[in-house]
Formats: C-alpha cells, sequence, structure tokens
C-alpha cells in the first residue's frame, strides 16, 4: 500500500475576513480568445500575475509575429508587482515573458522545471534578458507576500511539469487550474487528487478552470491508448519511419523515442524547436533513453530504412518546418522515398487545415504512406479537459464561485453551463472579457464596476512597440490590390510641372500588360495636373488630382482598386537643399 | 408492385471496335484538387467536355476571386467542340461557363434542369452572353455527335438533378459519375440503381467516380435523418428561429421550409444566391410550398418570435454573407436579440473553420443559443460518397478500368485503393493529373505519352486575362511587409542629383513613428547616390545602390523587410517633354 499522504489545512493559509480591502482578480488576454494568457490577483499595493502568453495571429493579421497583450495597467503599477507565476511552458502560457520584461521588470518569475527550463532558452536569446532568474517551484512550494500565499498542485496537460495554483487571499480561496486534463491511465506524472479534493474540503470562494474543449463531450482519450496505436504502427511498419508530433509534449516524444528504440530503430531528430526539447528533456531527465539511440543527420545514408525513424516538427503543416521541407524536397538531410511511412501524431488546429492537407497530398505524392489521427486508430489526444473533466475538476474543487478562463466566448459560456449543470448557482458563475474585474469581498465575489484597460498589441519582428490598424488596413489592401505610385516633379515658385508624371507598380497587373495602360494613365495624369496647376494650388490639392484621375481609370480598365500613392518632387527644395549639400 | 422498368442495351450504344483512332481522356481542372472540374473526351475530330467549374483560391493567393483551368488546348481545338455537358449546378461545375464562353464559342451545351436554370441566371448578368442557349436533359435523354452517344443516369446529390454519365466512345464504354452519394432513404430524386447495374451489365470500360469523400469511412448519414433532426429543433424552440445552410441544397432548403410552415412560423430569405435559389426552386416546384408562407422582410417586426423562421447564407462564415451581418449588427432587417435559436445545418469547410468559429462567438454573445453538426445531433450532412458507398457504384459499374476523379491527390489515391479492396487490378487503376491523358483503344486503357496544356488561371474582378504567379508573389510581399518607394530625380547629361531622394512608404510602419526612420533613409541613400555618381552610371545602378543602401538598413532598424521600389526621374527627359509639351 502507498505511504499515507497528509496536508495540513494551514499549508494554504487560514481566511481572516478582518479587512477592509477589496481584492480584485482580471485578465490581460485569456478570455474571448485562445492564447495570450495572462491573469492577474489584486490586493491593495500587490499584484500577482499567473502567466506571460502570446497568441498566433489569424490569417488576416498580413505580416503579423505575435499578439500579445497591452501591458499599460502594469507598467503604471509595476511597483505593486510581486510575482509572475507559470503553470506551464507553452508559449501561449509563456510566450510572452520576454516582452513584458522589457516593458516592467519583474523580479520574482517562478516557474515549474520544464517551463523554466524553456523560458531560460528564450532569455537567452536576448542579451539583456539573459541574466533573468527563474525560481523553480512544484507541487510542494508555496509562493508568500505581505496578503497572498499562493500553493500549487499537479495536473496532467499535454506538457510535462503543470501546476494548478491555489491563492490564498485576504479575502478568499481562489484555484486557478491552468491548462488540465484528467487521464486515468497517465504516461507521466499524475494528477493530484487527493490534494485537489482536499483542497475544495477545506474551502474554495473562486475555481477559475480551463474552457479549451467547454465544447467537446465526454472524457477525453487517454495518453496511454495514443502510444498504444503508435507502438502498433512501430510494429507492423516495414520501411522508413517519420513521426512528427507536437515539439512540447515530452511525454509523447520520450514514448516515441522509446518505441524506436524498442523496435531496433535508431532516431534522428529535426526542427529546432524539437531539438531543444529533447536537449532539455534528456538533461531533466524527462526523456529516460540511451543517447546511442540518436544518430548524426550526416549518418542518415548509413543506416538501413527499417533501422531507421525520424522524428521531427510541422505536424501542423508550418512552412518552414522540418516536415513541410521535407515532403517538397528542400529539407538538407532527407527526401521522402517509396515506402516510407508518415505519422502524424497530431490534429490540425483550425485554420492549419488546408496546409496540413497540401503536405499529406505531397508527401502522398512522392510515394509515403501517411497516417493521421482517426476515430479508428488515435494517434493524438487533446491536452485539455472535456465536459466530464471539466465536471470532475468543479466537482474536486467544490467551490462557491466560478469563472471560466482560457477560451473563446463560446467556451466559457458553455463551461459555465457545464458548472451550473453541476450544481453552482448561474448567479455564481462568471463569464468575463479581458479586462473585466472581479471583486472578491470577505468570501463573496461580485463583478466591478471598472474595467482595466486591455487591447491586443500586434508584435512584428521583435518590435514590440505595436503596429497600428492602419497599417494592417493598408497591407490588406495591397495584399488584395497592389500599389500604384505615381511621382511628379514640380517647381513650386513659378507653379509648373518639371516632370511628366512617372508611374511604377506592385502587386497590381502583369508589368508586360500594363505598358500600355500605364502610359495612357501617366498621359492622363499630366493632363489633369496642367490642368490643376492653372491656378494656385497646394500639394494636397495635387495629390487629390492625382488620386481622382487615377482611382477610377485603373477601376474601369482592370476592376481592381490598387492603393494609388502621389510623391510629389519639389524642384525648388531640391535646388536648395543641394546648394547645400552638393 | 411498381412498374415493370425496362431498358434497351442499344440505347448506350453497341461496341464496335473497328476504328483505327484511339480515344483519348483527360481532365484540364479537378485532379489533384476540390475545384475547377473539367473532364474532357476527345475522338479524332471531335470533342465533349464533361463540366466546367471553377474553384475559390486558398488564403495564400491575395485578392483573387476565382481560379480557372487554362482553356488554351480547347481554344485551339475549339471547331473540335461538339458539346459541354453538365452533370450538376454547382458552381465547381457550372462556375466556369461565363469564363469558358468568352475564351472559346461553344454551340451547345447540355444540362440537366436546376443546373440550367442557374447558368441562365449567371449568364443573364453578362450581355455577351446572354443569349446562350441551353438544353435541357435528364435520364431519359441521349446526346448522339459522329462518334460518341452519351446516356444518363440519376443520382443523389446535395443538388436537385444531378446525373451520372455514360459515354459511349468507339473503343469503349466510359461512366463518370458526377459528383454523388448513396441515402437508401432520400429525400428528392432517388439513385437509379437498376439502370447502373443494367449498365454495368451492358459492360463498362472505364469508370471515372468522385473521389472527396475517399478517406471517410462507412456510409455516409442519411438526408431525412438530419431532417428529423431540425425538426426535433422546430419543435422544441419558443422564440425565434435562424436557419442558415448551403444555398443550392434545395432539397434540404425544401424541408426546412416546409418544418418552418408546419409548426407555424412564416418565412423570410436572406442572401442573394439563397433568394436565387428560392425562386428558382418555386418556379420549378423543387420547393412545394404555399407562397403565403414568405412574408416580406419589412414586416419581420409585425410577426411574434415564435411564428418568425429566418432563412439564411453565411453558414461558412462569408464575411459579407446575410448571418455574418446579422451576427454583427449590420443586417438591415434583423438584430441577433436573446432567445434567438441559430440553426447551421452545414459543416465548415478546411479554411473557414476560423471565420464560422468567429461569427458563433459573435452570435452567442449577443444572446443566441447556437446549435452545430454533431456526432449527437446530425444537422447536415454530406453530398458525397463514403467509402462504402464508393465501393457501391464500383460494384453496380463493374469496370474493368478505374479512374479516380474529383479530389486532391491523397483521395484519388486512396480511392484507387479502395477499387483494388473491390478486385480491380492494381494496373488497372489510374491516379491521373491535370494534364495527363488516358488512352482507350478497342476496350482496352493504358496512359499515353503525351500531356494536354493545363495550368490554373487566376481571375481577379472580371477579367480573364489572368494574373502572373508574379503579381501575386508581390502582394505576399507587400501584405507580409509593406513598400518602401524612393523617388530620385537626376540629370542624366550633367550626372547630377537634382532633387534630395523622396521617400514613401505604405503597411510598413506607423507613419508617426517611421518619420525619423524615413529622414534617416533618405539622408543615407542621398550620400550612397552622391558616391555612385562620381562615376558615369546606369539608371540600373542608381536603382541598385538604393536597394542595396536601404534593404539592409530597414531590416535592422526593423526587423522587417519591405519592397524597396526605386523611381528614377530624368530631368533631361522631363525638360524635354515639357517643352513639347507644356
Amino acid at each position: 500500500m502507498a505511504n499515507r499522504t497528509t496536508y495540513n489545512y494551514t499549508n494554504y493559509g487560514t481566511l481572516n475576513f478582518n479587512n477592509k480591502t477589496d481584492t480584485l482578480v482580471y485578465a490581460l488576454g485569456g478570455l474571448g480568445e485562445i492564447g495570450k494568457n495572462m491573469y492577474c490577483f489584486e490586493h491593495d499595493d500587490e499584484i500577482i500575475i499567473v502567466d506571460a502568453g502570446v497568441k498566433f495571429p489569424d490569417d488576416d493579421l498580413l505580416g503579423i509575429d505575435y499578439v500579445i497583450p497591452d501591458y499599460t495597467h502594469l507598467i503604471k503599477n509595476k511597483d505593486k508587482i510581486k510575482a509572475l507565476i507559470i503553470t506551464h511552458g507553452h508559449e501561449d502560457h509563456i510566450g510572452g515573458i520576454p516582452f513584458l520584461l522589457l516593458s516592467c521588470p519583474i523580479e520574482k518569475i517562478y516557474a515549474p522545471r520544464f517551463a523554466k527550463a524553456l523560458i531560460e532558452k528564450k532569455l537567452s536569446e536576448r542579451r539583456r534578458l539573459s541574466k533573468t532568474k527563474i525560481i523553480e517551484i512544484d507541487s510542494d512550494s508555496s509562493v508568500k507576500t505581505k496578503y497572498f500565499t499562493v500553493g500549487f498542485f499537479n495536473t496532467i496537460h499535454s506538457i510535462p511539469d503543470s501546476l494548478g495554483i491555489l491563492i490564498n487571499t485576504p479575502n478568499g480561496r481562489i484555484v486557478e487550474t491552468g491548462d488540465f486534463k484528467f487521464d486515468l491511465t497517465p504516461i507521466g506524472t499524475n494528477a493530484d487528487y487527493q490534494k485537489m479534493a482536499y483542497i475544495g474540503a477545506a474551502g474554495v470562494t473562486l475555481l477559475m478552470s480551463d474552457s479549451t474543449n467547454s465544447e467537446v463531450e465526454g472524457f477525453s482519450i487517454s495518453e496511454k491508448q495514443v502510444i498504444q496505436s503508435i507502438r502498433d504502427i512501430f510494429k507492423k511498419t516495414k520501411g522508413r519511419l517519420l513521426v512528427s508530433t507536437f515539439a512540447s509534449n515530452v511525454d509523447r516524444l520520450s514514448q516515441i523515442l522509446k518505441c524506436a528504440y524498442d523496435c531496433g530503430r535508431r532516431v534522428v531528430v529535426f526542427g529546432r524547436s524539437m531539438q531543444n526539447v529533447v536537449e532539455i528533456g534528456l538533461k531533466l531527465k524527462t526523456i529516460d533513453i540511451d543517447e546511442e539511440a540518436f544518430i548524426d543527420p550526416e549518418l542518415l545514408g548509413t543506416i538501413p530504412p527499417e533501422k531507421l525513424c525520424i522524428v521531427c516538427t510541422g505536424s501542423q503543416g508550418e512552412t518552414l518546418a522540418a516536415l513541410s521541407r521535407i515532403a517538397n524536397g528542400t529539407h538538407k538531410f532527407v527526401r521522402i522515398i517509396p515506402g516510407d511511412t508518415v505519422v502524424l501524431s497530431s490534429n490540425p488546429v483550425p485554420g492549419n487545415a488546408i496546409n496540413v492537407s497540401g503536405i499529406i497530398n505531397q508527401l502522398t505524392r512522392c510515394g509515403a504512406t501517411v497516417l493521421e489521427n482517426t476515430t479508428l486508430a488515435s494517434l493524438h489526444t487533446t491536452g485539455h479537459a472535456s465536459r466530464e473533466e471539466q465536471k470532475l475538476m468543479i466537482q474536486l474543487i467544490k467551490p462557491k464561485y466560478f469563472m471560466p478562463m482560457h477560451g473563446e466566448y463560446k467556451m466559457l459560456k458553455k463551461h459555465a453551463e457545464t458548472a451550473m449543470e453541476t450544481g453552482i448557482p448561474s448567479e455564481n458563475c462568471f463569464v468575463m472579457a479581458n479586462g473585466d474585474a472581479l471583486v472578491l469581498h470577505e468570501g463573496e465575489v461580485y463583478r466591478a464596476n471598472t474595467r482595466i484597460q486591455t487591447d491586443a498589441i500586434y508584435v512584428d519582428g521583435n518590435d514590440i512597440s505595436g503596429l497600428s490598424t492602419s497599417v494592417i488596413k493598408d497591407r490588406k489592401i495591397l495584399a488584395d490590390n497592389g500599389m500604384v505610385a505615381v511621382v511628379v516633379c514640380i517647381d513650386s515658385r513659378s507653379n509648373k510641372i518639371l516632370c511628366r508624371p512617372g508611374i511604377v507598380s506592385r502587386g497590381f497587373v502583369f508589368i508586360k500588360e500594363s505598358q500600355t495602360l500605364l502610359k495612357e494613365a501617366e498621359l492622363l495624369v499630366y493632363e489633369a495636373l496642367k490642368q490643376a496647376m492653372k491656378q494656385k494650388v497646394t500639394f494636397g490639392d495635387l495629390k487629390n488630382t492625382i488620386r481622382n484621375t487615377l482611382e477610377p481609370y485603373l477601376y474601369r480598365k482592370t476592376n481592381r482598386n490598387p492603393i494609388v500613392i502621389p510623391v510629389i518632387l519639389n524642384h525648388r527644395d531640391a535646388i536648395k537643399r543641394n546648394q547645400g549639400g552638393n
């Protein structure tokens, strides 16, 4: 029999409602969306932040790399911030850390082991941040500030070392689940059922719980079943095996590597994020496999196909990832050969379906057999609780109030309905938006009247200054219709046109076809400008003349509306400046 | 008992292999893709075309409205074209007709009843084509040319009046299924099982069959089950009902209208394509419902919620469709009110998932309950055969050779494997690409050595001249990084710069932030140009100088790579031209 585990109520703080200050709970990101999770707990002069994620942009945010929360409120209150606590190492929980640290210094960052390693790797890439210290936490840790006592419990998710959080505030206990699922036959660390139940018995005021899969009925498939399906494929497959999965799903990855090793296959890992994770996993012993299982990419050709397993990134069809390059024949070391079997241990997230489909077509065309996750053979399972698991969490924690978090609006709403089904009164369920605040007051919870400033900040490249929506709008027009620039040189003093207008275009019409069109357009603009300049005009007038002449003409001729960009050079300026400068 | 139906073998032509000419079969579109279906049958001086569809572009084809096949081969051989035969009225089978007719005249277009009405509507919008005559066909029709005899059989698909085609050629019989499914408890016209079996008994050389759902196991859900689920919702719902589905799924639409009428609800139809279809359906009696079921949109407010059903387009989350405008509060007649129930009788096709999800979030936020298709309640079924139905088609037609059509490569390949499972030898299964040709020679089929010219032509607006890929590539860069134009005015004779360079940008950085950046860039370019012009240089040299100076500078400063467009104006030209023109 296992050792008896004892918990001490006082570990989680005692509740003394003898204060006159309220505690505030709000999200700067993560509500009404999947991504950029950031939940804040504020009491008097203290703020505790849980998670600091990024969101990956939809296709209509052209050329944007990340979306992060607006940190204004935190910058204004930077002296209050006592801790940033990380629940686990996924990008939607840790990806915003560099941007946050560049905006406001945070002295203490707490993160569980695997997340800590990933954050350190991330920060080491930026010189200014490379010295940031991260404090490792686990389910036995506690973090104390003047007002808050924070404890942790193990959960199961699709990355190792995921924690749920218990926050004792002067106005009541809050549980924030982080991302979680239940898996009754887990592969890695098990969930702390007893501890959750114990916390529930101690009395929880507010539960904030993961809503990603609120719309999925039932209980999610066990990781063990997925590994069994993968093991079956390994046993049956004759030729070369390529397996692609999420880099951060280390338990899965570890099992795949074990399968390969057990079946006498040597392994090569391709893709930077996966190589990082394998390196960290081996160091932390999360991946526990003989190093001789791995071979050097250069030696690929020396191993017979049936003795080889290639593990790589790109299961979401990402254009630059290893699998995509392998499919398209542009990978440095691997080409698909007939007889290859490619296993996609993943589901395409919405928005990636077409890309993934394209890669499967390409791999199939090259002669590979591609195996995907189906209802007949589970090659993937989610990291998030389905409805029955969400109910189990609510039953274990037994909160008085409930706030669904981490999800789009429809998911939050559905999760609230699920909570009501378990018996939480509807007036105790709060479907919130980013920036909305809840007030905790002596064990009671209600909506605050105030809102915290939030917004989505678009990050392009490494620049966190943010791109305005007008830039994105311009890009959209450029993308749909291209652009036409009209350049004209005038002499403002004599009010004369010195140069016939020149026109250049990009992304508009094929250059050959456009020769006549643009020549005619030049003439048209020239005539219009001559007409306009018979009177005294401003630069603004001339620009309008150009736009008003050209836009209807181009639309009539091509049915397209490119951006027309008038550029007026003033010869007077030129001469003046040139006299000085040349 | 039903009347005995008799068929006559000779209706389908007798096979006399006494000719020396081969028959060719090839696709100009539809293989290796979903969309732009166009299959051609060529013998000596005759070509018969089956279907002329468009394809809707993926998001990475920026600003493109349609993709159509390259018609070059048909234009070159336009005197050979004896008939265009349409299997059914979906856009991927009829959408290319206007473009085809503008490229090469086709005298005889045959189409089943519903498709004919849709094509006539489509052509009436273009003056040049509005007089085109369409000949109506049904399962009893036959089309005869010198070499071909074409017969038809009823199939079931997600639009009324869908036909499969039997083509008798001098070298063997070909069956082309069109799009089909089997539904053993159908709503509309039933499939001609007996006729298909009879054709199979007569002996079929080559079967070309719909591959869309090759990867879907089992037998698809019956339309009757879908209607039952929808009827259950109608019975239970108290408030206003909004139902969105595919406009062209007329049988479903008709049943939804009947449900509404039976439950005492008046109906308003929103969305142009759906209004068109309802109008045509009522005229053709495919929709058989009392006209008083419909009410005028203006009278919406006068009907109590429980007596109202709004049927509308937009189930794919299309930005401009009725449902999207209703969700966003921009619809002329309808706002969502709490208590509304929205039924999505559809599945999002890959690529639309994010848009659909966004609309559901928006509708939910406004207080509507949104019901989607799930495994628990079928609110939609496919129009295409799953694997068991594909096998049934092969068993009924019993062909000697098999060519999967209508699908991406992986689907075609899977369909070929399915055919092999039914007993067709693998060497008799042909997975083809657009432009590949099969040869029929006296009842035998093999791959031709030649290829037919094919390509994808991108249509932007109404222009069928086609956009080159370089234009699309430029748009992609403009979309991701914006553009920076550098304008400089020089005097080529004196080799002097007359104007300091001017820089304008769009979609690059927010204008305020860019002031300093661009001023510095102007100076940099100016210095570089002065340096360059110390020697005799060409315009090309100067453009390169600008690009080589600016691109690394901008990348270093912003981490972005906008398109840099140098524009050089020559003062000599200007003066010369101006002397003449001013």
